[in-house]
């Protein structure tokens, strides 16, 4: 692929929290995602990721329990998001225990396992968007990480990284929009300007 | 995009260590993959990530120290891997100082932080992809993080993700191979087969 048709591509990535509740998403399709999802880098090429695909109604129903009021709390305004429990189907994208290097609780281990998770996400998220479904990067719920793990029975020292639910977009979206790059850009050091 | 072409694209994403240090990657380049990785989504779409391109020979020297130290303690085999002196040009991927929702030190929050700045990674190793470059996700460094933080010149409470060193790769890859997604994947629950 060449670089402008990726470009091209990685615009029209956005956030999608309205969905369409009336149409279901096919596991054919879930698949694909999941494909796309693996073949992202993972420290070692060890993939440490696991993926909990979830569309039992009960566990949307108390996922969705969760996320409502947290989503309420910090975003306010409950109509411009579909609520969990109306998923079609949701990711849980997870590291397996003991991922990370030696020292569990260190600033490099965390680092190290996130970098081996959220590939694979981002990577998802650009297959989602390239069959013109919808969702978003979702962490808030992380707040409530102790119940959420048990609810979808994480082993211990298992770790759940993003979330997220996917449907049909309830319209059709135009391309996402970012500030220049000369504005999160720096040259050589901190605040030396690009 | 069709996801054929996203799913053949994602399998040519190789980890590159060696790269042949006799040319150098032009400016041009590395802005193309700094606007790809700005379309990747970010937690409110706030952009928390901050880019530092690395060209400095004496920041890259001081770098290179501490990389092949501990490369040569985790991996042995110092000739697998292009010693950072010697790296064209490498792009430090940071977040900015209280970046992630209110509690700084939570899991939330460190996930939140983490979940704003690795697509962005991922989006730009696609783009180096995409160009012909090779490039590889660092984060053994981060054993060394207050040394290279203050080497780099970052602010009290900004973090760095992921460092890339980028050339041109030493000579042509074939495509990556990983697991089927059936040993990855769980439904509804943890260990719950695909």
């Amino acid at each position: 692929m060449d670089i402008a048709t990726l470009k091209d591509f990685a615009t029209q990535q956005r956030a999608i929290r309205l969905i369409d509740t009336s149409r279901d998403v096919d596991d054919s399709l879930i698949e694909q995602i999941l494909e796309v999802g693996t073949h992202a880098p993972s420290g070692g090429n060890r993939q440490i990721y696991r993926f909990i695909v979830i569309r039992d109604p009960e566990i949307k129903r108390q996922l969705a329990e969760i996320y409502d009021t947290l989503g309420a709390q910090r975003y306010g305004n409950p109509e411009s998001r579909t609520t969990w429990a109306q998923m079609p189907v949701m990711i849980a994208a997870c590291s397996i225990p003991g991922s990370g290097p030696p020292g569990a609780a260190t600033s490099a281990s965390r680092s190290a396992t996130a970098a081996s998770v959220m590939p694979a996400v981002q990577n998802m998220l650009l297959a989602i968007t390239a069959l013109g479904l919808g969702s978003v990067l979702t962490t808030l719920w992380k707040e409530e990480e102790a119940t959420i793990n048990k609810l979808l029975g994480l082993p211990e020292g298992a770790e759940i990284h993003a979330i997220l639910p996917i449907g049909w977009p309830d319209r059709k979206y135009g391309r996402n929009h970012r500030k220049p790059i000369s504005e999160v850009s720096f040259r050589d050091r901190w605040d030396n300007a690009w």
